[in-house]
């Protein structure tokens, strides 16, 4: 009887990385950096040594610290991957850019856009790869969805519906809309992957501490495409819903289903030339219906293929597609939601930064 | 064997009754003041001979006619109920009030809050009963929910947040807000009876034809109270529901679910007082997870209550729970609505009119 | 103004139809036969003069008696549509075949085979069409899942399993299984169309009558097909499921569903062929997973279908799809159940009269 | 920087624990031996080397081997826990027990009853815990269920109904019955608490190996209580679900459901008595519907309290819940089924070995 040694076998190209941050979603990529083949998880940082020890138990071959500059420091870690609360990303990715490493960075990516900017300057003129993690990209209902809109299959879109609500953990130091709706602007960016024209939000905040736990956030583009995201820590009834239309199909992904999680609807409208002036208070509008097609999804760990993602990046020096500039845009909206619920007013988009 | 001829025995104190417009709602009017047992149904209007001639081989003994001033003229009548085209609430609601008849119209009431108001000086002047078909105020579940509300058991209102979707029927003459929401407004309306502060709305139009097929509004009250409507033609999937968040407890009404509409959730949240400034920051909200409670509720048709309701009011000289002045809060909303989606503007609502 | 008389203008070719039962399903039969255009109908039956004078209120041009022989005198009804209570279905049925008149019969064709072979024998000999009010059968799921298996979609048929269970009205003169599994086992008898081979049912009695609430009945048909039926009139939750597997496909028909009741899954098993005895005991059988297809069904009432074909099959002599003979092959089913709940044993059916 | 030795600090009296078989569910006996704080996981053992060092890079420090002896050996191993294929457990378990060791062996118990009564016996004798892993009964939902039946809130059973079905993996060496079943019977066992008094069950194979894929099997008590079991590997939905119907209360227990796992109808029937012999075949049976409630369970992972029982059970010298006569009941319903599918009779349990 023998007690085997585990020890990551390092490959030939295999990527050194450390994670900051044990809290919620840390140790999700603590252990798919573990698992992952190409990668080596070298070290693990964070301030609390509870949550500490128990990385330290899972994985004895992997270093702790309370200490930030030890990973710095170390000069055998190529990437650092960034879980820690949202007003940290900015001087930790910074530091770590600094430091020569390449960053994984927790969504949302900074607290404002100037600290994106500044971070993605960073990251091409040092030549590191800079990636935002926004997981839902990588998700296999979400890949499909691109598919289809890219296919022409949907035919031009006309809305994206987003709904995120659930009796929440109330966050103390950002509000609902810094909470929950950078998954759905993110998996919105890659699917719609036009800039945003307006935004408008209304939010309520109900704990007495300035902060939203309710909202409500309307983003316009050109020709009449409309996205709307409801986010909530407050409802009784967990909801994760988004609604794709489109003017010949429409899709509906319910990230609660265990199963049929997207269900495409060969539905649409057609809408008829008026022949008259007459005929243009006319109803010349009429919808189809067909079948509907739940296709069988690629169910792998969006964040397995996320990180498999990131680390080929690193490797073969390509750019991510969750880069800086994903993480930007995404902020921009933040901004905005937020200027606009303090404001009451229309934000009009600024659409630097925007692909 | 003998031919029964079927009439409708009259009673002491039986309310005679046309009902003018017999498109997709007008037959529920019909067959429900056919049923009544202190109505009698004594005349259709409509100009369509076909659906006239299909009223008269259902109901053989009930008088039809194309033009709406033969009820007018008839001294047999004593209420008409208005089913028609919106545009066309006020002028036939005027013309009866003139004649003397009770008022039963359609929702929403007229196509601007200045009509709502001149029907509603008129009634009153003739002592006339004017109703508003608000028929979801007489639904069980939304009567249940009132109870729980006013009965203290949800605590203090946090939300209001109402979804109804569909792949729709376009109407050539109102806007999707015009069409879908007066039924969550007039929900709302009666559940939180208090007057709304501001209205913002976002909509989109992909018919050529400037009326929003989508739209998103929101309403906002004192107290941090806040509303929102989602209403739709352009979904795949049918969508019927409305959440009740109060500090103790939340409602969930879906109004598709066939026996369990309505779920009450012992969850709330909790709110602590900060002792210092350093503590404002914290994250003093909790949250509480009890049962759940689908109370088994009364499924008489809402529109059979409502029938009963307006004969009981003319019959007994009492105001409707859905009177002119509710009718009128609905439109004000309607018309915020819509000034909203035109201008981008957040509108403050005027409260004259409202309770 | 005038009262427009509703009178049925007769067609050349038109079905003079009497209906004899007004209780629960009876009032569906006269509505569809009313409002078909090759019918008329003449004439009610029920015993219970409420029933009648509700029929004479909403029908005032239809004869109405409570007196069945007036309907069998009466020359100029061509067929009677049978709706009472099943140990009346006989002589009901045989007194209107020996009149000359054409039946539709409700279902259960009647109280056990030799009276349905009876019936079959008099309208073969008196050239009249008996046909058995299997409505299910007439469904649009129903047709399109007989489509699938017809086609060869499905594969080679590997189960039938149903559910029909909800909180029920309990009979009083028959089981849960002579009310509720006809449904289910004439959607069998369409589906499958093949002979079963053994049944075997058990039951439990919780009311003292003798009469089963809850039961399960397993048909077993040749080449390892399985057909199984849960009935029961005792459970809190509705259910009206139907599987059907198949080698290469699979279906769920789910009947509560609104929009989407037949879902039609890409999935099917795989079976090896072992090549050594050792491989026998080995593991050869595999499944594959694809995509699921709701198909856009016609949502025609089914009984309206099914009207048209009675009145189709009587004016041009033709033989209906549930004829006789699928009326006797169910109760033969039925009959089989009741003896193997009776004695504990498994029954061997005989084929006679089986397609 | 410091590499941390995560080693299990043994408690005063802890229990030192082997797990045999990493398949499928072995690897969550491991996890939950090795977070719990009583005990401490020594070693594993499984014949698969790919498997073993699968465990051995997640827990670097513990004994990993393939010879089930050295487990037998080993003096510092008080337990084995048994998740090996079915036709092992009883040799391994017999193996254990005669080295000394305390048992937790997979269900089903053994292949047979004649192998769970020498386990039974040889543990009594040698004063060891013999412990089955039926982890449903430790589930919030049963638990809650169980003391709805105990307290008397739903009155009399009734019936007990359950269907486990899903496209699954097709076992090489036992049939669907003794793969799916022992769940849901060990479920039965619990909430009942009553000796069987037949079981007749029907199968069907399409895979030409002999073993059972779909299998209905009913099950009878005393006073009319029935149980009913449908277990499927060919099903293209997963269904699992529990009816527990009582004269007062019913419960629906469906497992997927992330959130009302239970939901608790106050539906029952009432039972007139006959006043006279006509009465007799009259409807003296009335249902009612009341509210329906879905408590808030307890939701920690059934397995982690069973272990903490297994661990308490054998450092306390307790009987464990599910000892082996619970094992044994099960598996005699289980070779009942067997009988009755290839035989076709309802078998008669003999009560021996039952509570």
């Amino acid at each position: 009887m023998n007690t085997q040694q585990a020890g990551h076998s390092a490959n030939q190209r295999s990527l050194a990385v450390a994670v900051v941050g044990c809290g919620y979603w840390g140790p999700n990529l603590i252990r798919n950096f573990y698992e992952n083949d190409q990668a080596e998880l070298v070290a693990v940082c964070d301030l609390d040594p509870k949550k500490l020890s128990k990385i330290a138990k899972r994985y004895p071959n992997v270093l702790t610290t309370d200490a930030y500059q030890d990973l710095l420091n170390h000069s055998g870690i190529d990437a650092i991957a960034i879980a820690t609360p949202v007003h940290t990303h900015f001087p930790l990715a910074k530091q770590a850019l600094e430091a020569g490493k390449h960053v994984l960075v927790e969504k949302p990516m900074a607290m404002n856009s100037k600290e994106c900017m500044e971070l993605i300057a960073l990251a091409e003129e040092r030549k590191l790869i800079l990636m935002v993690d926004h997981t839902f990209v990588f998700h296999g209902a979400v890949r499909r969805i691109k598919q289809e809109v890219d296919s022409g299959a949907l035919g031009e879109l006309l809305y994206f519906d987003s709904v995120r609500i659930n009796l929440g953990l109330f966050q103390s130091d950002i509000n609902v809309v810094w909470d929950l709706a950078p998954h759905d602007l993110s998996i919105m960016d890659y699917i719609v992957g036009k800039a945003p024209r307006t935004i408008h939000a209304t939010g309520s905040c109900h704990a007495g501490n300035g902060l939203e736990d309710i909202a409500y956030i309307t983003v316009t583009f050109e020709n009449d495409l409309i996205a709307h995201f409801h986010v909530s820590w407050l409802s009784p009834v967990k909801v994760r819903q988004i609604l794709v239309g489109g003017k010949s199909r429409m899709i509906v992904y319910d990230d609660l289903e265990s199963m049929e999680k997207l269900r495409i609807y060969d539905k649409g409208i057609t809408v008829g030339e008026p022949e008259s002036d007459e005929q243009r208070y006319a109803n010349l509008v009429g919808y189809r219906v067909g079948d509907m097609m739940a296709p069988n999804l690629d169910l792998t760990e969006a964040l397995k293929i996320e990180i498999g993602h990131f680390v080929d990046c690193v490797l073969n020096k390509q750019r991510p597609i969750t880069d800086g500039q994903a993480g930007l845009r995404v902020v921009q909206i933040l901004e905005a939601a937020n200027e606009s619920m303090r404001t009451g007013k229309t934000i009009v988009i600024n659409s630097v930064g925007v692909v």
